[in-house]
């Protein structure tokens, strides 16, 4: 029986002596490199945080002491401690455990995550309320890695933490990635920190002494309090990043030094107030090719363990994906385009902006984890004329809102919005679904927002948004594959404001956007020719009157598929102009009931929504017979 | 013949002898407290960057060179110097100049603002365009308060800046305000660097010394060189929070000293890369009364010039404001319910969360301008069963959407928020209406969201907000005074998804949402007795299903009216409501139109969006009539 086998929760964990754990990490490790080879998911950030996870869960009364994890990917380990271990096979899978920690999965998860830069403000809100009980001794620890330091709300918490007398403590898990190479300024300085030498030496040494000290606790606190007051000044002299916001400062320690760390976080333990530990890990630590090659083996799908190769999904498409199709055409266009720009927050190569950033660096901003700051610094740049990509996943975008209210929509700036991964994206889950977008955009005035139905519409849709004085510019694609071998199409303009038929029939009209229009043409197959018509809407807004003057002058029965909530997108659309213009037709909306939707499948979950292809033709069929 | 007479753009400025620079800025601070004391504005913030606008424009070549400023509402010397002196007396009213900087009423307005902590991404924006079109002798600018620099994408901004070599100028106005005091760990940094005697004993010797040099510029380029790499850092005794991310920093300086500041700048502006200039300033400088309350003088109202007393206006209401019914009304709630926290961001007096700080200091928390954290930090004291009472103005709230979907709504914490300056806000303008929230909030699920038709409704939706379990839980409220004397009411439980019925009627229904349901009260006066229903539907969401079956079981002609867009608020709500229970109806949606609303009086405004009293009426009459 291995350590890991007898461990069913920290309690167990705790039984364990310090000797032990870097087997027990050793065989935390395997397991996740074991799993994940088979059932994908993110494994470099996980591999990286093993020991650091022993360490917390050993030191640590969770869940009774709070613990979060920044974005969340990185919580396999703390999933395997925490009574997850056998479920742990099927993550990410429709009813199996979430990727990400979730309140509801288990009372060790102290706070759902997903999204980038949360932690330090739940984990400062958790410390306040223990400061407000009573509850002295409990502990709020938020680990955030250097990418997500660098989004902008980690900077809010960590401003007001700095005067809140607050148990908080902040675990820097400095790997210096992101998902790509992290970016900015706050990189480059925890590089400057981490290896500078005389620092390094002399700060070994305060921690030595620690270690020897631990054992006599009151001692070792005035010695704490010395340290602060004296000996840390002095060594860091003067203020350091932390130091000068009011937290105290405490590292950088070996992250994979499983012993060392806790020892480490349990002198810590006895430092009241908000301080923060600087961890240096390698992302991927443990598996020679995901150490290697960081950004691919951030989430490399199926891999043989014994060899290091990936292995391309059974279902390769022979369509490429939308993100490559963005990549080439991007470039495509910025070459006769001199002023077409590429910005990213912190995604280069998952929206495939690396294509272009590959040939023209100097044409391509990596801005960090910062999606408000990504939306203003293109409207910057659009206002002297160059015409920004911005492209920012969907659900990340909701991070963008004020920014593209107020500094593109407002001001009609040329900005080109791409929203990668609009709609259910699959086994991310909840938190990534890119199902708000249309409605949370199409209130804004000013915009355009169009979704491409195939590779070509994506492309020409680019390029329409690239011409002259087109104005803020919303498309949202899909994450995953196309539909076409030959999508390498010349460019032609797509009017703005315009729609088409894509099937012509004569006694329902179904209206869609974006990928659907795929799914509805097989659909109709399964129906008499030329009884339902299907509409591909193209631009959301402005919404094409001209052709819903058709469809409502011919159809009374009318159907809206999207793959976005039906609450304020394409079927309140159509709505708003069937009252607008007095038309009187039986209008049903298909899409995103108005819930959060768990992670599966995008086919099992657009089942779930009510919205995969047999619910469209039961549907259809039921109108056609009523 | 005054100095400011003569200058009609910075051109004449440039004219003017450095010695009488001072004369100036006292002319242009008569200028502002003379016109703001009859025709109100944001004073303070104005008057205390007089010198600073004087020097920008006397030392800078704008509008080549781009001068951003954060927020915007110190912008007002800036207007008098290009261009618009005479112009001034008609600002924040219709058809006047802005309150804020516009691009479309000049091209010295190189960004629009309004919102915080914008300036950076911008200006950084510019410089790198700027930088890729070879124009290596334009500068960018931002102007930014302590206070701006809470908000995370500032800091993002920041972080991006460190790394690009672009000729950016950060000029920090330092007046350790927001609208009330500045909080958190960057303004404690501040105020130390800026306290520290040693430093400024051999900084100020240092620009003595730069100041000598000044004339002869390849010496002085290479003596700079030198204070970048060893007598500065020696001086700030390594890393200052701004050179860790890899800006430049001088200062601290005084920035109501004109001269000084003229000089400072001559000498920035030929030192290349990002950079910060520490300015410290007071706000409201110059007009004592100002000077001494800072708070109340930000945007104090009209006043008397001589006396320093403020004028409450002519139409001063006998019914109280909604914020002082919010902030007396949390207080008294938390009194009885211990586990009511209040948080808000930066606007402690704005929303009258003042009234219950003052009593109970160690359950409301300013975050600075930081609605993101806010929010999240809110999230992490709801799952530790506090039940925090979050005000955020609606226009402001924008900025937080991601974390109310991804950190509240998704795990349904018991979070209630507050959205002060909800619907049109008059004088402030397109930035600050606050018409997007009905719309945005309402794809959300999980979401309550309710709006008081008075006093007493927003009352007890606070009462019935922090009853045991309700979940996430929006009241949006507008700004400015209520209809009620006696508004103290007790306290009961309004159920959540009801609304009523506040006008019986049989030919039209009227269903609205909010104060404008007083409206509607007034309207219906001109129209036969019971002819028209009015309807108040309390909630947006749930929204009240059975009483709109009895709405569309009784009538065929409904109006809805909003003081939203009318895309995707209440009256896409209903038309939802009527697709799916496939009602036939003739509805008429009335609210704010898909385009951006300027400043005017509230009044003016609602005239110009189509939903007056007088254009209600109209519709009703013709509706009636048809």
């Amino acid at each position: 029986m291995t350590l890991l086998e007898k461990i069913n929760s920290p309690a167990d964990l705790k039984q364990l002596p310090l000797s032990v754990l870097p087997q027990l990490c050793a065989e935390i490790r395997e397991k996740i490199i074991n799993e994940c080879s088979a059932n994908p998911g993110h494994l470099g950030a996980s591999l990286g945080v093993v020991e650091m996870t022993v360490a917390l869960h050993y030191v640590f009364q969770t869940p009774y002491d709070n613990l979060i994890w920044d974005v969340g990917h990185q919580s396999y380990a703390h999933k395997i401690l925490t009574g997850r271990r056998d479920a742990f096979e099927n993550k990410r899978i429709l009813g199996g455990i979430s990727g990400f920690p979730k309140i509801t999965e288990s009372e060790y998860d102290a706070f759902g995550t997903g999204h980038s830069s949360t932690s330090i403000s739940a984990a400062l809100g958790m410390a306040i309320a223990a400061k407000m009980s009573g509850e002295t001794d409990r502990q709020s620890i938020a680990v955030i890695g250097d990418g997500s330091m660098t989004g902008g709300m980690a900077f809010e918490a960590v401003n007001n933490a700095g005067v809140c007398d607050a148990n908080l403590l902040v675990i820097l898990n400095d790997n210096n990635m992101a998902i790509d190479p992290n970016v900015g300024g706050i990189s480059k300085y925890l590089l400057d920190i981490t290896t500078s030498r005389t620092y390094n030496k002399i700060k070994d040494d305060v921690w030595h002494f620690l270690g020897k000290l631990g054992k006599g606790k009151p001692y070792m606190r005035r010695f704490i309090q010395n340290i602060n007051n004296s000996i840390k000044t002095m060594l860091l002299e003067r203020s350091n990043l932390f130091e000068a916001l009011g937290l105290r400062y405490f590292g950088p320690v070996d992250g994979h030094n499983v012993e060392h760390l806790v020892q480490v976080l349990r002198d810590l333990k006895d430092i009241p107030g908000p301080k923060v530990l600087h961890c240096i890990t390698i992302k991927g630590k443990g598996f020679l090719q995901a150490e290697c090659n960081q950004t691919q083996w951030h989430a490399p799908g199926k891999y043989n363990v014994d060899t290091g190769e990936i292995i391309s999904d059974g279902l390769k498409s022979p369509f490429p994906k939308f993100q490559d199709v963005f990549g080439n055409t991007l470039l495509e266009l910025a070459k006769t385009n001199k002023k077409i720009v590429g910005i990213t927050p912190a995604m280069p190569s998952g929206c495939s902006m690396n294509i272009m950033m590959h040939e023209m660096p100097e044409r391509c901003f990596d801005v960090g984890i910062a999606e408000q700051h990504a939306v203003t610094f293109s409207a910057g740049l659009a206002i002297k004329g160059y015409l920004p990509f911005c492209n920012i996943y969907s659900s990340f975008m909701q991070r963008a809102y004020d920014q593209v209210i107020h500094d593109v929509a407002l001001q009609k700036l040329n900005v080109v919005f791409c929203l990668d991964r609009a709609g259910l994206v699959g086994a991310d889950g909840a938190t990534h679904h890119g199902v708000y977008d249309l409605a949370y955009f199409r209130s804004i005035p000013n915009l355009t927002i169009a979704a491409p139905m195939n590779e070509e519409e994506l492309r020409d849709m680019m390029y329409t948004a690239q011409l002259p004085n087109k104005g803020p510019f919303v498309i949202r694609y899909p994450r995953g594959y196309g539909f076409m071998e030959n999508w390498k199409t010349p460019f032609k303009e797509l009017p703005i404001g315009k729609g088409r038929c894509i099937a012509e029939g004569k006694d329902i009209a179904v209206i869609t956007i974006g990928t659907l229009g795929n799914n509805l043409l097989d659909v109709i197959k399964r129906t008499a020719d030329n009884s339902v018509a299907v509409f591909d809407i193209r631009y959301l807004k402005p919404i094409d009157n001209e052709l819903l003057h058709e469809i409502f002058n011919k159809f009374s029965k009318i159907i809206t598929v999207e793959d976005g909530t039906v609450i304020g997108g394409l079927g309140s659309a159509v709505l708003e102009f069937m009252a607008d213009h007095n038309y009187n037709a039986e209008v049903v909306r298909m899409g995103v009931p108005d819930e959060f939707i768990e992670h599966g499948s995008t086919k099992q979950l657009r089942k779930i929504c009510g919205f995969d292809d047999e619910a469209i033709y039961q549907q259809i069929f039921s109108m056609l017979n009523r």
